[in-house]
């Protein structure tokens, strides 16, 4: 079954590929430098999780368009932005990511921080494609004609989503638990209350809002949309959770990086502050909760389901 | 007469603080140390240049709510967070401005880097409440009514407004510049087309997004829009050359920084370039040009083409 839930996200992931390819920008222009940088950490590879999560939960609320495919590129531009800007040598000072060099040490510190920039923001003048049913240029040229009715409803639906994206990948979402990830460190002591506040921000945010965006441009009410929040959120914990787990049970082969990473950099984990029987409890419960909420919702939620329970129960 | 007018523009910029003030956080939470960061950059002063010119320009279409208000403050934060980047060690290595420490002076490095990605996210969060006729949030909680004409023609004249601010700061507008003018530093020898490349994307740019955002919310028709892109960009280049100029002619007291600083860090520009007298006659030539511009529009263009003599003519 293990196997058969992998080819399927496999299958997924390679459809989202490309999709994301196709908003990267062309390599050409004085600037090109900066867009080189974009694309080499946009394609460093990854598992392409937030931008699965958006879409299969746009389809699971009826979602049919193609409007979605904007904000999917757009969120996987955000997920990146981060872990570019975080790498950098006034951060967390990380020169491999994925088995490959990071933006900052192939292209050097300034085009690193000018590639987060501009991946950032290229990622809301992807959003804002969203805005034209092909998902090409919303364009400044209003049209003369009255919108339709059709337009309207999905202009603010769009809207809604980009609103949810915005304010979770910011302050009061993933910007805000890295700085407090960014303090702890320096802190040294990190309580079990701060390390929640961290998991909550820097990690299950994004997959908020990847999970509430793709309900909202379904056409999802509020209620449906909380309840994905919710789910997002079981997720997200889980699945940070179980990456401290696997920096401690797992293999270097299994993993790709240097095992008990978190331990050698005196990393306080959910493992060092709750122990590891409590921690694989945590997991079960939360992933429990999560797929017991998709259960729940009218549409189709089978491969939500099996993902949640693959992203629990992986190895690496 | 140009005492009047710098009133007038103090006026005018002391209500735009007003405006900026109320878009940014409050300082609380585990995150508060990139909250005050974020704070402190944008509350250390500047022209507000970019927020006056777009709600002029709005005004002058005939523009009269208050949908401007969100995309001015998002506007400042752009240019903020740019200034913040900028100044990094990595970048241009900048302990002052404005007569104050830089960010990254007093929070350090790593805050410097999360306040820029803050404000730039906040820009994009607080640009979204534009959606709203209120200026609050759009709030993902979509009504169960259907959107009225108003609403719908609103929705997608903010739309066009925030696509073009976010295409005219990415890596086809600002971050471009700054990439290409990081590269040359690098080169050492600039060309006068390299010079204009820089100018044009990391100036300009942002100075048309004010103007075409401006122009769009207000209903301005293409024609209209092409004309403010062609007007800022005029404003952008001769607001540049003159600053060029100033490093050469201005005292220490008007500027408040070093004269000769370009020299000293052998930083080409327009008048090393050009020479002098040539770098004041295309001031001049530009800025007749917007200001004719400005002058063949329907509406009250006064303040405008006053803000534009006065920024040309400015000693510092």
């Amino acid at each position: 079954m293990m196997e058969q839930i992998q080819e399927s996200i496999q299958r997924r992931a390679a459809e989202i590929e490309g999709i994301i390819k196709s908003y990267l920008p062309a390599e050409a222009g004085p600037q090109r430098t900066v867009l080189e940088a974009m694309n080499y950490s946009v394609l460093a590879g990854g598992k392409r999780l937030r931008p699965m999560l958006m879409q299969e939960t746009y389809r699971m609320f009826g979602g049919r368009g193609r409007e979605v495919e904007p904000l999917m590129a757009a969120i996987e531009m955000i997920h990146t932005y981060s872990l570019v800007h975080d790498d950098l040598p006034a951060m967390d000072n990380d020169e491999y990511r994925r088995g490959r060099k990071t933006t900052h040490v192939v292209y050097g510190e300034a085009m690193g921080i000018l590639a987060g920039d501009g991946l950032l923001n290229l990622a809301w003048e992807t959003a804002m494609r969203s805005f034209s049913v092909s998902g090409q240029d919303a364009g400044f040229v209003q049209s003369a004609e009255d919108p339709t009715r059709d337009e309207a409803v999905r202009m603010r639906r769009v809207a809604g989503a980009v609103e949810v994206l915005a304010r979770k990948a910011g302050v009061y979402g993933m910007i805000g638990g890295q700085t407090a990830d960014i303090e702890a460190e320096g802190e040294g002591q990190v309580s079990g209350e701060q390390l929640l506040f961290i998991h909550e921000h820097k990690t299950a945010a994004l997959i908020q809002a990847a999970m509430m965006a793709g309900a909202i441009l379904a056409g999802a009410d509020k209620e449906q949309v909380l309840q994905m929040e919710r789910c997002a959120y079981d997720i997200g914990i889980a699945f940070q959770i179980q990456d401290d787990i696997l920096d401690v049970t797992g293999t270097v082969e299994e993993l790709g990086k240097p095992i008990g990473s978190d331990k050698k950099n005196q990393k306080q984990t959910y493992v060092t502050i709750m122990g590891m029987e409590a921690s694989v409890r945590e997991v079960e419960r939360l992933s429990g909760e999560a797929v017991k909420i998709l259960a729940s919702m009218e549409g189709d939620s089978g491969f939500l389901r099996e993902l949640t329970a693959f992203l629990i129960h992986r190895k690496k």
